[in-house]
């Protein structure tokens, strides 16, 4: 008797988006299924406010942000900190937010490389089941290898020139596995705009403490469109997700990167 | 067959708490609960010996600090990595040692903000396992709103005026959260002592390798009256739970934070 | 029927070493069990083929590294990580390139001291699993307390002397439980190599960002026999299981730590 309870228990704990499936909520969640407002005052009807008030009262209404845009660098602060618990919310959040699936594929497999690859692993059967709920079949997803984009031949010798005069000595393997797998194909996969790979990238950067590899990315981000404002703002998003500490951690390498460029 | 037994084994896994219900030892547990002696003995008898002599025997009974602060140590320690396997253990070791249920609450919701809002959410239903297990009730729990501390304006004021000049260029979204949500508000929550807050803060710090912020809060937790042997002790505790690197790293930050201290 | 359909799903996904446990593939998986190729291909056909063709079938396949040591390496990562979902297949795999079960409980119990006692207590349950598939009884484990290695006297004393010096004034307590639990005890226990345990704690350091603490263990392990071929395919490897960011935060130490070294 113990262990039915346990098990029903746990089935209702691990994979909150299926409790919610029959009075069809799922399409348009309120917030975390299942980790509902009564399990939440349960224990703390402080932080269901905040969450309902702040959070997401406040800080996804603000304009500095689209919403998708942070869908987006929630999902990479979520994957790249194997914070399971929120993943089923927030990839349907995603998908109503207008994240593409072949977006949010790319999205996993983009961080597989930058987070790890267990993390990438987590989120595979949470994704598969939000989109099979959504009716979202192989057509939709990107093709495993695809036409890349063109590469920048210029910015390119210049990374690779910088990482062999720096990695080379120490890691062969590591100088090789960045050039051919991560800059000249992960990163020319064209169903991720480059603007949003090097979001989540930052954003993953900044999630997880990753200081000292931010400038580099940071710069490539903002060449690649995104402007000072919305950098500011996702720091602002990612301390709600990633704590705090990460959020300062980030800015004064944030505000030297700022200095460094024109305008 | 196969996905049965796979059903029974993860329920024991995941829920060690239930598996102890019927023998009624739950209320003051030695260890781990279901993390018996047994499976350990299976894989690492000298995991098992340590747990028993080195943390449980010497550690949790070394007089540098209380039973009830190492709880609510290990609490923030647990909470801010999101590692739920030994939380049901603590959790109900924390209601032996004396932390409150309402501390309990202000603890998650404080964690929160400075680790995530996953580490939060993952804790929700364990907590409330714990305290239906206790009997323990909404009326034992903070407001979602409660009367506020007064706030000291002076210090307010200088953190404020720091805060704004240095993160102000960069993310004012999070100047504003900073300040609204955090030090006039979650701060001054009554249910749990400004030195509770400001301990679990400089251990979640110090788990996670937030050495940049460390000196901010230790500052703070020590006008808040923590003290420097508790400091030292705090350290050693955080080694067991967080591993010797992150207990390493904060010596350093937490030397210079004692120099630039009177006594 | 939700909460049935909930559990089935559940057992698939934690613990998918069960499932092809009819098929006998488990003793040779071609990768991690369950997560199928068919589920990858439901989310992400590229990470499915960027696992067969860049990691199992070339990162895997490099000489620089033995298929066992990448083993060693890989389990470091994943449980100072604490990435359960790859574990049940790693182990196994680990088992399979001849690491034996009595240096997976020394890892454990080693990386339970260098990474937070959760990362060892999450583990325990799925490598009594992944033993008892394989037959592995309690005569092929370490003894709780065996008859430890010989203690380098003078390389102890000057490590005593360095922690007493900058640790002594900050925390005692460390200092007492780093000398008497960690090197007069963990590190002289016979069922793991010295050189494996330098390099389990070097990788463990490396794949948490731990990167203050790298130059004493990374020293410690070269001095133990790890040569600097060895050490840059560590890192190559680490950056496949732990991020990109975490390999490319370690470079600078590592190349300072070549640098101070004869040869």
């Amino acid at each position: 008797m113990k262990i039915i309870a346990a098990t029903l228990f746990l089935a209702a704990t691990a994979v909150p988006s299926f409790a919610q499936n029959a009075d069809g909520s799922q399409n348009a969640p309120s917030r975390t299924p299942l980790l509902t407002d009564s399990n939440f005052e349960a224990v703390s009807p402080a932080l269901d406010r905040y969450i309902r008030e702040a959070i997401l009262g406040d800080l996804w209404q603000r304009p500095q942000l689209s919403p998708r845009d942070r869908s987006v660098v929630t999902l990479a602060v979520l994957i790249s900190r194997n914070q399971t618990v929120e993943l089923p919310f927030h990839l349907r959040r995603a998908l109503d937010n207008g994240v593409k699936p072949r977006e949010i594929s790319e999205i996993i497999t983009h961080l597989a490389f930058y987070s790890g690859l267990g993390n990438a692993t987590s989120v595979i059967l949470l994704a598969k089941e939000a989109f099979t709920e959504r009716g979202i079949g192989a057509e939709q997803l990107p093709a495993a290898s695809p036409q890349l984009l063109p590469i920048d031949q210029a910015a390119e010798a210049q990374r690779a020139a910088g990482v062999e005069r720096n990695v080379g000595p120490v890691s062969p393997g590591l100088v090789q596995f960045t050039g051919d797998l991560l800059f000249k194909n992960l990163w020319l996969r064209p169903d991720l705009a480059p603007r949003d790979r090097s979001l989540i990238t930052v954003a993953s950067l900044i999630s997880n403490g990753h200081v000292g590899q931010i400038s580099f990315h940071l710069n490539k981000a903002m060449d690649n469109g995104l402007t000072r404002e919305q950098v500011g703002e996702v720091i602002a998003h990612v301390a709600f997700y990633a704590g705090w500490p990460n959020a300062f951690s980030a800015v004064p390498v944030v505000a030297e990167v700022f200095k460094g460029r024109p305008g």
